[in-house]
């Protein structure tokens, strides 16, 4: 047997964890910024929790066995429907929380693009019932924000708006009972052709004049203005009584994005549908847009929108809800790429005996680490001088400190800089405050 | 049905991942003090690679469904197999690491003393083939680093060898075949009486005379060199090969334990036998000594042992491995009782708005965040002074920046003190670096 990871899943090797750390440690500060606390759900939940949320993706949900517990688990799929349950079972009324945690997804790997079936995802909330789209004007800066941050150039935010969609498929004769699984063909053309949707939609159940219909709304996309400008002009949409209220709520939305300066990012884009059953209001999604000219192709980056009917589903009070979640994996990715190899180890001094006891490293090994000098030394009684440098240099170690007898008479070390090959020699008792100033300790 | 996480899991709170945050980042810095790096593995392996790893304890293993996917899947039980398999996947002759995750057991829970099914493990272990007793000598010194750091007062670490185990096992006549079932019953004797474990010996076949000879043994414990004296005067114990070799190992790492200045914190103790399968040299565990005379019984810390043919077992090379495994959750419990609560949100400054416009309070907002000032603000067109600063003490939030029509006029705001009630008038250019100096940021 191949002694390897599951399907889809990987370890993480030092540079990752590395990297990891830096990238998780911008978005905690940008979510902190936004006035966000931290909170953290099992890995798993009740499997009838999740039943229901997903639509057509429910199926990719991985499920515990049943080891006669009386509990059918299932691993998390997101960190939406469980930050809704967090809601429900601790009866809260409002929190702005972030998340960061993996989720599972029995969907076709696709690893050299990043796509995995054990992810982490980074998602940020805000539940309670405040004034309408200020909360979602926030998530939509704060998504500016973690993209500067990233350094992501040259980024958009898809933005759409799920009553207007309701508005526009049912003013083009889409019938109620058809609405999610056409807004999930819809859903598609970032990857689709017009055609290839169209013959889903029929396969569906839709009348060919309904689909041709949607194909003019779908193309209506750019400035936020002028295309609330162009919906404003068509009659027949603000008859609908879901799109004008939704053209309403976006005028509201587009005001506060302009002051927050941030309007230049967004796109008003009326084939963004979104796969998720459980978005009510806007929705929206960060895409890289050089995305293709490079070797790893970014694409989406960051998604999400409001839910203000998902944690009334639990039995508990609707809580008006809308946050986003960022997908790092490819971010990481790049980030590796670009990340300076050379010290992965955190390790700051290397001891190096020569024709010394081992008890004589060990005691200045010990009083290195004492003072907080990261350290490490051969565990061995016999080694040469040679080997013990080697080590150091394999490991990217950036100081050895030497002790052989002279220096033990003297009462002295030798250091060397592995980088510049330098070498001096210190009293033993200025070696902490030495090494801690050429470390920026 | 209830809305409730599942049997054994809990949800973590924002104070939760708090006091997580602070204990993790000690223990970080401790692990790297000694060289490691970090990996992570998936969450789930493949269900062969956890087979026959854990005696008795395997079937607390959390298995996956099988959905059709040819992968017999389970959660991780601990971090030391996945570290095995880890290197083997990966060809390591050698690695340093450590492992903070979370694993997972379908044990009875205990909640209210800290035993969950889903639980944090941190773990360090070395791999590689050094010189006898001394990576082991730096794995224990180690742990006496991180309870200090962890400010556990009188600690103390069990100490025994599985050589010295089996050896005193043969002596007394316990067949091979019993070895692993008899050492498991020892391993209960924290939580039983002799009487009791005695009696599972009977009831695993063993004869009542070899058991009252193993008495004698696991009664043996104390200062290492009398512990070690002790074993050297007893001729039938010496004459046995795996427990002479043993003891003079354990002569070899005194002598180190007394280099590294710690064997004060040992306790060389027989009866210590430890569950697991797979280890082949020292074992050991840290307990709190004053664990039953507080609220909360902190009892085993941490614990751990050599394995050195673990990493074989995967068809590769063997690696000669040692480590062990720091549990988080009733140290968690205590840190978090001691925590102090009134900062969980780090939430710097609440911005005010008196009679001013949403975009006015926009405006400031966006300027203080992104100058660096975590900033919250009420979500609303319209809302009293009173109950933006309720919100502003709910929340914990030291600072509230006010704007009223005055403060707009004269360009200032008014900056409140939220903890001293002091309120002064700042021009708005100096706000960042007004804050930012009282913040010590």
């Amino acid at each position: 047997m191949e002694v390897k990871t599951p399907k889809g899943t990987r370890d993480s090797d030092p540079l990752d964890c590395v990297v990891r750390d830096y990238v998780f440690n911008i978005l905690k500060s940008c979510f902190r910024r936004h006035g966000a606390v931290e909170i953290d759900t099992p890995v798993f939940e009740l499997k009838w929790v999740l039943t229901d949320k997903y639509g057509e993706d429910s199926m990719l949900i991985y499920d515990l066995a049943d080891q006669g517990e009386g509990e059918q688990l299932a691993l998390r799929y997101d960190l939406t429907v469980p930050f809704a349950r967090y809601l429900a079972t601790h009866g809260l009324k409002k929190l702005t929380r972030f998340h960061i945690a993996q989720v599972y997804r029995r969907d076709q790997p696709y690893m050299t693009r990043g796509r995995f079936r054990e992810f982490y995802q980074c998602d940020f909330d805000i539940a309670g019932d405040y004034d309408t789209m200020v909360p979602d004007a926030d998530c939509l800066n704060l998504i500016v924000d973690i993209m500067q941050n990233l350094d992501v150039e040259n980024f958009q935010i898809r933005l759409s708006h799920r009553g207007l969609l309701d508005g526009y498929f049912e003013v083009c004769g889409v019938p109620e009972h058809l609405i999610r699984a056409i807004s999930s063909a819809v859903d598609k053309l970032d990857k689709k052709t017009w055609d290839e949707v169209r013959e889903e939609m029929i396969g569906k159940g839709l009348e060919g004049e309904s689909a041709d219909k949607i194909q003019q709304y779908v193309e209506i996309k750019g400035d936020p203005r002028q295309v609330l400008m162009t919906l404003k002009e068509n009659s027949n949409l603000m008859e609908n009584e879901k799109a004008r209220k939704s053209i309403e709520d976006m005028e509201k939305l587009v005001s506060y994005l302009e002051v927050f300066g941030i309007v230049q990012y967004i796109n008003f884009d009326l084939s963004l549908a979104r796969g998720l059953d459980y978005y009510t209001g806007i929705i929206f999604e960060a895409i890289h847009l050089d995305s293709e000219n490079q070797g790893i192709r970014i694409g989406s980056i960051c998604g999400g929108g409001r839910y203000d009917k998902l944690v009334g589903r639990f039995g508990t009070m609707d809580i008006p809800s809308i946050g986003f979640s960022v997908g790092i994996e490819r971010i990481l990715a790049i980030k590796k790429e670009s990340y300076i190899q050379n010290r992965v180890s955190s390790t700051d001094a290397y001891v190096v005996g020569i024709n010394v006891s081992l008890a004589d490293k060990i005691r200045l090994v010990d009083h290195l680490r004492k003072s907080g000098i990261n350290t490490e030394f051969a565990y061995r009684e016999s080694i040469s001088g040679r080997k013990q440098f080697e080590q150091a240099n394999k490991k990217g170690i950036p100081f050895s400190v030497i002790i052989g007898e002279s220096e033990l008479e003297s009462n002295e070390v030798s250091v060397k800089n592995m980088i510049s090959g330098e070498q001096s020699k210190v009293p033993r008792e200025e070696i902490v405050s030495y090494l801690k100033q050429r470390l920026n300790k």
